[in-house]
C-alpha cells in the first residue's frame, strides 16, 4: 500500500468501527428498550438511532455519492427535539434505515481513492475550498465519525 | 500541502476539535459541577476527566514520543472504577494535568510528518506490523479520539 492509502484507510477503519459498535449496541435491544431515554429527561435510543440514521442520510449529497434514501427522517430527528413529532417508523423499520444508510455509506467509502477522499464537499465553494482544501469529504466523514462517537457514548448508559 | 500532508492533516483538525470542545465543558464547570455523575450511577465529569488525562498520557510511551506526565492517574481513573479511590488530585490540578497531557500531545502531532504518521505504535510487534501496516501512529490517534467524543457525549449530558 502507499502512504495516501495507509493515511486514507485509517479514517475508512476508524468509521467501520464506530458504527460498528453502535450497530451492536442498536441490534441488542428489545422495542421497550429502544423507547428508554439515556438520562432523566434526555433523548431516548429511539430519537438517537433516528437522528443518526439521518444525519448520515444526508452525506450523500453532501459527499457527492448518490441521492438519499430517507427525507422523511429530517423533521423528527434532526429539526426537532425528541418527543416533537411522532415516530414515522417503527423500531423495526427504523433499524433497518440505519443499516441500509450505513451499509451504503460503507461501500461508497471502501471505493475511494485517496484522491477521491480530497474532493471538496457540496457544502463548500469552489472559491472557499481552493483558499481551505481541508474542507475535503474525508473531514466530513470524520466529523460524522466523532459525531456518532459522541452519541454511543450516550447510547450506553442505558445498559 | 501533498496529497499526504492533506490526508494527515484531517486527523490533526479532528483531534485539535474534539480536544478543544471538551476542553470548552471542562473550563466552564465548578467544583460543585465537577462532582456531578453524568446520569444516575454513572461516573462524574471528574472521574471522565481523570480517565481520558491517564488515558492520553499514556499515548506518549504508546506513540514513542516521550515519557508520561501523570502515572498516579492510571489506577484512580482506569484500574478501578469511580469512587473505588480516592482522587489523587484537586479539581483544579486535575484541569491542569489535563491541559497539559493535551497541549505536548498536540504539540508533538503538529511537527510529524505524513511518514511519521505511519510509523508502528510500540503496542505492536515490528513481525506484525509488517503484517498489518495499518497499526499505526495516526489509527492509535484516532481511536482515542473517538474515545474521547464518546464520553464528551456523556459529559454534555450534565448540563
Amino acid at each position: 500500500m502507499t502512504n495516501e492509502e495507509l493515511l486514507a484507510i485509517a479514517a475508512l477503519n476508524s468509521w467501520k468501527l464506530v458504527i460498528g459498535r453502535f450497530d451492536q449496541r442498536v441490534a441488542a435491544l428489545t422495542d421497550e428498550q429502544f423507547q428508554k431515554q439515556v438520562a432523566p429527561g434526555k433523548n431516548r435510543l429511539f430519537y438517537l438511532v433516528g437522528h443518526l440514521t439521518a444525519v448520515h442520510d444526508r452525506m450523500f449529497s453532501m459527499l457527492d455519492i448518490g441521492e438519499r434514501l430517507h427525507p422523511e427522517l429530517d423533521e423528527p430527528y434532526i429539526t426537532n427535539p425528541d418527543g416533537a413529532v411522532t415516530d414515522p417508523l417503527s423500531a423495526s423499520d427504523l433499524k433497518k434505515a440505519w443499516t441500509e444508510v450505513n451499509s451504503r455509506l460503507t461501500a461508497a467509502f471502501e471505493s475511494f481513492t485517496p484522491q477521491d477522499w480530497l474532493k471538496k464537499h457540496t457544502a463548500v465553494s469552489d472559491e472557499d475550498f481552493a483558499k481551505d482544501p481541508t474542507r475535503n469529504r474525508l473531514a466530513v466523514v470524520m466529523s460524522r465519525t466523532n459525531h456518532a462517537s459522541f452519541h454511543t457514548g450516550q447510547a450506553v448508559l442505558t445498559k
